[in-house]
């Protein structure tokens, strides 16, 4: 894997990350931009104890653009877009309208805070992560031979972001289908460089703490041998990794894609480890996609440790889930859910995996990649 | 106000709450209506150290039925409903497809459970509350003496439901409106008795616990002060609440409504508070609905204090929030809020707030009460 990095025509660093190593790239962005977006803040809910976002330069975002406007598509010689080359295999860039780390105007201080809600400058990073050049091609479509690639640039964005001052934090995630109001429909990831950790990571280290407290073990560690054990929600397994739906699942679909061994990030997974995942990621991908006949929209979230703290605690996992609980049918959060944290799921766990046991997978070829 | 109890035909308790005192209620429910629905089942989750609600059984409820098909209008000579009478103002019955509490076959003791997913009956009692007999109706529309009536209605509920043996919270809320997945649009709003403290009712406390032994003083009421003098987000007041947009909100449009007098609950309510809470909530409700020109969905969730523990640091309020963050514009949850927990708002609590007062209230007319 070859790694160029060019910067776009407001600054903004673009890296194309190739799978062949004599690739070139040349090509400039033309396009006349204007300068970066103003910084969001953080500002800090006392009566929740977790930061939160303010960024309200975003509201301008591009919003579902018809595909030959496309940004994430390669450039051509009549429309440039973010990405000045006219092909890639991955490109890595930072996002136009970050919702953190915008590096214009004034932020921290402000004088609307209270003692008890302090605001500080949104820092960090926030990148788009391109699968493929393929605008209507989705990631369960890419060849294994991509997803390994794509795993590779997450290592590699992780490493790197962890190093920037004030990061705490890299979470890599995709969004996918307009039902969870993903606006842009070319297949794409995203990668956030948080400067606190999140109140997810913090309460499932609250738990692992716990539980090594009391047993010397840890956590997800024990729940993943006791899935094995139990089998009734195994979705799919090969000698690396485990796939299930969880047993207090709050989603009407969602799995859990954990590593056998217990690591820290992405990074720290091993050759084997890298390339055990891609076919049974695949796998899952395209089962989704048939399981109601129609494109699944989903999250697909990658529970990384922190950077600096409780990384003997944490077990990286994959977190795969949709809103969608039949045919027609989503899921919404609302009073239960939104208000008071508390899921009612309407699908038995049980029945969930069966049901993903049995899914035909669907997929509309494969795309990108050596193999 | 007058309450008269009785039994619909599968067995679950209705009560009309009369505004007259000399209201006579002898309607029979004739309809053949199959048993109580199977129980539900409480999962725990140990990655996070909460309580998943997993209720198979819903999947079959009413979705968005035809306007003659409404379950929650009062009966007619032709068709029947949930309410047997043919007119009323304030009805609450049991949730005929409930989250909870469900009556019938086995539950706890699930063989499907692991070690580490204890599994136990989803006890407690879900509860539906018609506002108005008017289908067309909604809160807004409401008169300040029927809110009146409502807010009583969820004082003699809450003290009823927190002597239930097993129930931890009691949880009132209202979701309007299709793009939060409400299936019925008859106004009307939920009632949740809970054999757990949900999810945010634990954080809440533990921030206010963690404040109160730092200073000696509640969390809450220091944050409303520090709000009513700062001002700039303060959208309404009278002289027993404030209702201003939490400086960090995480919703586009969000707004406490807070009394000023720490009381733990709704039923600590006395007859001045109750007496303000209607004129300022409806101003609050018709100005939503002003924003943007168009019904504003919202969830509409009181937030009580737990009914065992905590009740000496818990303030009652009242969270309004909504999804919609310009017209034709709604806000998601998609990875970062859904698998993190980390919410990014792009409107600033500032601008929300100035945006409200600038509303022009909206109400189509005036519905039920003396007033």
């Amino acid at each position: 894997m070859k790694c160029t990095v060019i910067r776009l025509a407001d600054g903004r660093e673009l890296r194309y990350y190739d799978e062949r190593d004599d690739a070139v790239r040349a090509a400039v962005d033309r396009r006349d931009l204007a300068g970066p977006p103003p910084a969001s803040q953080l500002r800090y809910d006392p009566l929740t104890d977790e930061w939160v976002t303010i960024a309200g330069h975003r509201q301008g975002r591009t919003f579902l653009p018809a595909p030959d406007e496309c940004p994430l598509c390669p450039s051509t010689a009549d429309r440039s877009t973010e990405v000045p080359a006219d092909d890639y295999d991955v490109v890595v860039f930072e996002n136009r309208f970050p919702a953190l780390g915008g590096r214009s105007g004034p932020a921290g201080g402000d004088p609307l805070a209270t003692p008890y809600s302090p605001v500080r400058p949104g820092t960090g990073r926030c990148e788009v992560v391109c699968f493929t050049a393929e605008h209507d091609a989705s990631f369960a479509d890419l060849s294994p031979d991509r997803v390994r690639t794509v795993l590779d640039v997450l290592a590699d964005r992780t490493v790197e972001l962890s190093a920037m001052p004030g990061v705490e934090q890299v979470f890599c995630f995709e969004n996918r289908g307009v039902e969870i109001g993903v606006t842009l429909h070319h297949p794409h990831g995203q990668i956030y460089a948080l400067p606190f950790v999140t109140p997810r990571t913090r309460t499932l280290l609250g738990a692992a703490r716990r539980h090594h407290a009391a047993t010397g073990r840890h956590l997800l560690a024990d729940v993943l041998a006791a899935e094995r054990a139990a089998g009734v929600r195994v979705v799919a397994a090969n000698a690396h990794w485990t796939a299930y739906v969880p047993a207090a699942a709050r989603w009407p679909v969602e799995v859990q894609l954990t590593p056998h061994r217990r690591v820290p990030d992405i990074p720290a997974l091993d050759d084997a480890e890298r390339a055990a995942f891609g076919p049974l990621y695949l796998d899952l991908l395209r089962r989704l996609d048939g399981l109601f006949g129609v494109p699944m929209p989903y999250v697909s979230a990658w529970h990384q440790a922190p950077v600096r703290v409780d990384r003997e605690l944490a077990h990286l996992y994959l977190q795969l889930f949709s809103v969608r609980r039949a045919p027609g049918r989503l899921k919404y959060l609302a009073g239960t859910e939104s208000a008071m944290g508390m899921f009612v799921n309407d699908v038995l766990p049980e029945e969930a995996a069966r049901l993903l046991r049995a899914a035909e997978p669907r997929t509309r070829g494969v795309v990108g990649g050596r193999g």
